[in-house]
């Protein structure tokens, strides 16, 4: 199979993790016998500095002619004080609305090894295994109109939550998709006591889920959801929610793995390349250190060999190697106890090819 | 001192909280020498049932004479399927937005007695003491306009996120106020990175936060705050934030003290009265049963004692005799470990007087 990718490194900590994740995907071709080119090309503030826009027109165009996409990440305090559009995150932004990426899904994942990295009990934590998904092109993020103005009581400021019900369907039912493979049990987090659209979305999910007999669904408001994510987590299966509760929800669930280090997502559309990119942010107080956890990235990558490239066994091949490299008990700082040995990014890189 | 008192017990476990909250406050009354008088009125589903509006003009004007507010709690599955403005919640953000009760402030205090009530770690609740400070008139509650529509791209729903630069000085100012008489830290949560909203807001506290040098400013997104209140609970001390993220936020804290059944609030104006209310909502799945946890509804009186009839040795009284059940073993049944005895709603009540 020969794929071509894009890899957008971005800033901070993006280009060591991704620049490990390209390691790992040759030694993947390579035990497999795939080919997998690569094409590089800037977004976020790298990109901002560089051309003055954070999604120059050539790095769209890249991802548009590519199978799939790898980000590392975007953002950092030199860029904080731009206006909106001159940010890192308008970027990515950006290309997500260009591609449609409408569903992002978000794994959470307990490693039986790391479980005494979280901060939660143990007990709770068992068996732990759910799936987010997070509308990615709709809601707070993109509404219309947006911005500040003059009013009688002065200066005031506005943002605007706003789906189609088409654009709520689509996600919905990916999620009812992606429940149906799970355990056929989809939680959709809303705010229907308070907000208007959440009451379109709740009816909507209970239209669409008469297509899905076989999974049952359940509705939880959100600032409940946020505490059985922590008073319960073993409860959940899959979960949708619209896009600004699932930004606040995810990074929650995070915590779960004990870790952000090891959290890996997928943004998909209906048609064109798939955008992976590991959870955590771009951490600028460690970049350049060889200090990041490549293993978000890893299991990115993951993602991507078994949603864009249907590649299932190669998937499970890395996701295999770091369960292993871990019980085998190598850490990265993040990870790592404390006094305790850890891995640099190369080292954790090199580990896991080695386990390949 | 003589304090007029409008009582408003809502639906489902509410009465119960509220009935055992009156007895508390006469035996308070009793001992240290003041006059509590009570008005009941009705909010949420029981008024709607009544009157057909959850919040009718009598209990409004009661509330407005008043010199604070008990609210024991409003909704249920029975008036869950009706339009925006005929639910049970309806009533209260009326109510709210009525009084301007701007700040809603929630105390996340773990006690002692009740650390293994939480799925945290106990290492990780040591010394965890936060005050949430969420706005409450503004925002995605109340911003016009909201609802669905027409388009090209057929029906669309939308909401709004509006707030005057007013609106958010008013309550950063009483969040720099609160966190002067804490531990001097002030965090204020917002999603600068991408919301017109939080940029006003996070430069508006900057400018604030200068009237306020001895409090330290640190700004934090709401992503990232919704994993450091799992992650190390312990760096907060006071929290402020808009509206929606405040409900998330602070519900997701509340696990920290293991069981919603322990946090009190308070939501105050500039002028009027105040507002208190237990944290926890109607669970309709326990009303009737004497089961519920009057804790938080008792720890709210102590903050209406406190902040509207500045009772401070009142209040600590109550907090006092609280604590001092909770450590001689008394337990609801939300904190009852399994197998383990627990009082009711009644004789939880009884025994916090006793101890008074
Ligand atoms: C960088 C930022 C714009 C982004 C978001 O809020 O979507 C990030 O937090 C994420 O979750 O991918
Ligand atoms: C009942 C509901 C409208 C309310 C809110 O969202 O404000 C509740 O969740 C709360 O936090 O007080």
């Amino acid at each position: 199979m020969i794929k071509q990718i894009a890899v957008l490194p971005g800033d901070g900590i993006g280009p060591e993790v991704t620049e490990e994740a390209v390691r790992l995907l040759e030694e993947v071709g390579k035990q497999f016998g795939h080919t997998f080119q690569f094409q590089f090309a800037d977004i976020g503030g790298c990109a901002l500095d560089k051309t003055g826009t954070p999604l120059p027109e050539e790095t769209l165009q890249i991802c548009r002619e590519s199978d799939a996409i790898l980000l590392g990440a975007v953002g950092g305090p030199k860029w904080d004080h731009g206006p909106g559009e001159k940010r890192p995150e308008a970027g990515l932004l950006k290309l997500r609305k260009a591609l449609q990426l409408y569903a992002n899904l978000r794994p959470v994942i307990v490693f039986p090894a790391l479980v005494n990295a979280s901060t939660l009990k143990p007990e709770v934590l068992e068996g732990v295994n759910l799936m987010i998904i997070r509308e990615l092109t709709g809601g707070l993020y993109f509404g219309q109109p947006r911005g500040r103005k003059e009013t009688d009581e002065g200066l005031a400021v506005v943002d605007t939550l706003y789906y189609t019900e088409a654009e709520i369907e689509r996600v919905l039912r990916k999620a009812f998709e992606i429940a149906r493979l799970r355990k056929k049990h989809l939680v959709s987090v809303d705010k229907a006591n308070v907000l208007d659209s959440s009451r379109l979305w709740r009816e909507t999910a209970d239209r669409i889920g008469k297509e899905y007999p076989d999974v049952k669904l359940e509705h939880m408001l959100v600032d409940n959801a946020a505490m059985q994510l922590i008073r319960r987590p073993g409860q959940f299966d899959t979960v949708v929610t619209e896009n600004m509760f699932g930004d606040i929800l995810s990074d929650e669930a995070a915590m779960l793995s004990g870790s952000l280090g090891m959290l890996p997502s997928a943004s998909l559309s209906d048609s064109g390349p798939g955008l992976y990119e590991p959870v955590h942010g771009s951490a600028p107080d460690i970049a350049g250190q060889n200090l990041a956890n490549p293993l978000a990235t890893f299991l990115s990558v993951a993602m991507m060999l078994k949603y864009s490239f249907n590649l299932e066994q190669e998937a499970q091949a890395i996701e295999q190697a770091i369960h292993k490299v871990l019980e085998d008990g190598y850490r990265t700082r993040d990870l790592a106890q404390e006094g305790e040995r850890y891995l640099t990014t190369t080292e954790m890189g090199e580990k896991v090819r080695a386990y390949l």
